[in-house]
């Protein structure tokens, strides 16, 4: 009886995963609980992620990242595939999965390595598309670096030397210079998950990162709103004050 | 062997779903692990849930607010059918879960509907006891949905029109006006799902708009030590200030 | 269909679940989908893990309350085999579980007793391993629990008095008395949950309180770095403000 019902339950969950697209499926599965979700729902898919400010490919990187930061494997196999559909490729899914094991917890990374190897696995994506673990790394930006690292030295490295030197050695001074993840597209995942989680805190630095690395203002307001659907309310006003204490202080 | 440990991990996970209740499995298995955890549940069911200020009913509204909230599948069969026997009609869990898609995030809310069309199906409880997509709407407070409209414009509108715009017209002057869950019960879910993330920056509106629409000082209470159990003490604490501060500035 | 897709997943996430550690199917899957992430995985495990501030032991004890914190039951299978490894008693594992159910939420608690009971019964750990539910309990520090007894009536009393009332009785007349795990052990799993969710204003009474307990400076200081890469680095960065003004304040 014990796996009965958890049978039951999975089977539910796997039809609802990949119903967030359009299938039949969806239908009949959002419609058998709430035809008013199934009517949000074309709303969702049909009308918002169709507005002009954020590209679709803009919307899988921040969906992707959205999913990964909640932890949230249900819908992961839908939105993986819909983020190669939108033009991700599967060396840049890689990548964000590798980057967020850093901002979101190595077993979230872990949960989405299981989604990710199902997907390549299907779709035939060999060892020959992923990034090399020790590429080439971009050009550092040795002042901004400096800068970077005099502050985080002084806020904590009285607190935990561990944190301090880990910050720059694997974060700063590796992973946000590997060559497979734009760096526009690496803030874009980095803001996500900072909103999506209510990671308030952070959020002034990433976002003003985010608009060095080419992040415009009217992308940053449309990932607001698309977070708001995808991770609630409560987080996109929580990034409210932030963003436009950010937004106000910038030239231009 | 990768599948047998899953296998006997979801099985586990199955019957420790059923077991929230009181049947056997529930104290085989938590005693397996913890025998003082069997002597804490026995309290929780047995003596929290009974206390008067907050009827069954009522602790089953938050506790499947909390379960959507936080995204616990496990735990969700249990409830959702307890729920239901406490007098939460179907229509009103339906609208419970396409509420917090908007207050949570519409993953939480494909999690709750698999573990919704599971208990209906097993019920018999078909599209006729479900609300209808678009029934027609409550009427609207005008001024007091002007004046809401005004301050999420100052405070919103320079930082995202699309959030403005589909807060207003999405959850406002659609989502909030849906006739198959009273605006109590309705606060009363987002109160819940707030407490339950510790997202204490949209609490202070909504702890007032639930004593607006009929949720007494002694429910509010009740509900914040209900979550401690349920969403745990830390989040429980951090609703504390904010309520005190609600309290206090109400008439009467 | 449906049931294809979800084996799929799920056979993945035991893959990575029982890949966590250091079995060849844990270069496979990760791999094949981040060659880098299986270069962190390694410095991760190989390095972090043994930096000597902060014992193995003691490293398994702060994952183990991660994991149950952010209810991450994927990676619960190897950890909580890994703390047994590491000289964590079944009765201690059986204590965290039990803390956390009141600081992280019934819901965890449960998800990480399916996880250990399926541990036990694999190593044939039964009940005469496992703290009974009602031992004689530690002495108390009357004093102290009169001080912190006044403050949460003096905070909480105007708004819940049946938070106040369990939160005398079962946490801190009850729970933290329990001899199966020595109150520096139940302080670092309180911790190092109240760091890996974010929620700082908890953090000075129970970092407080752990080093009170025992917990020194530079075990607190790799608590934040460990956590860092097992909840992320924005949870870790919060805890940072916090912990300086904890540590700047203790006398020594």
């Amino acid at each position: 009886m014990k796996l009965l019902a958890w049978t039951l339950l999975t089977c539910s969950l796997a039809s609802s995963a990949i119903a967030q697209g359009a299938g039949p499926a969806a239908t009949a599965d959002i419609s058998a609980v709430s035809p008013a979700l199934e009517k949000y729902r074309q709303r969702l898919f049909g009308e918002v992620w169709q507005r002009p400010d954020l590209s679709p490919r803009d919307r899988s990187v921040v969906t992707v990242a959205v999913l990964i930061a909640r932890n949230q494997p249900v819908e992961m196999p839908h939105h993986f595939a819909l983020a190669l559909d939108h033009g991700v490729t599967p060396a840049e899914l890689s990548e964000i999965i590798t980057h967020l094991a850093f901002y979101s917890g190595w077993g979230n990374a872990m949960t989405a390595v299981a989604a990710a190897s199902d997907l390549f696995a299907r779709r035939g994506i060999g060892a020959d598309q992923l990034p090399p673990a020790s590429p080439p790394l971009l050009p550092i930006d040795a002042a901004g670096e400096a800068d970077r690292a005099t502050r985080v030295q002084q806020s904590a490295g009285p607190v935990s030397p561990g944190l301090v030197q880990y910050t720059g050695d694997i974060l700063f001074k590796d992973l946000w210079l590997r060559p497979g993840l734009a760096p526009r597209d690496r803030s874009l995942v980095t803001v996500s998950s900072l909103i999506a989680l209510g990671q308030v805190a952070q959020m002034p630095f990433h976002l003003n990162r985010a608009m060095d690395n080419g992040l415009t203002k009217a992308q940053a307001a449309e990932v607001i709103a698309h977070i708001a659907f995808h991770a609630g309310w409560p987080n996109a006003f929580s990034a409210v004050p932030i963003a436009r204490e950010v937004f106000e202080r910038r030239p231009g």
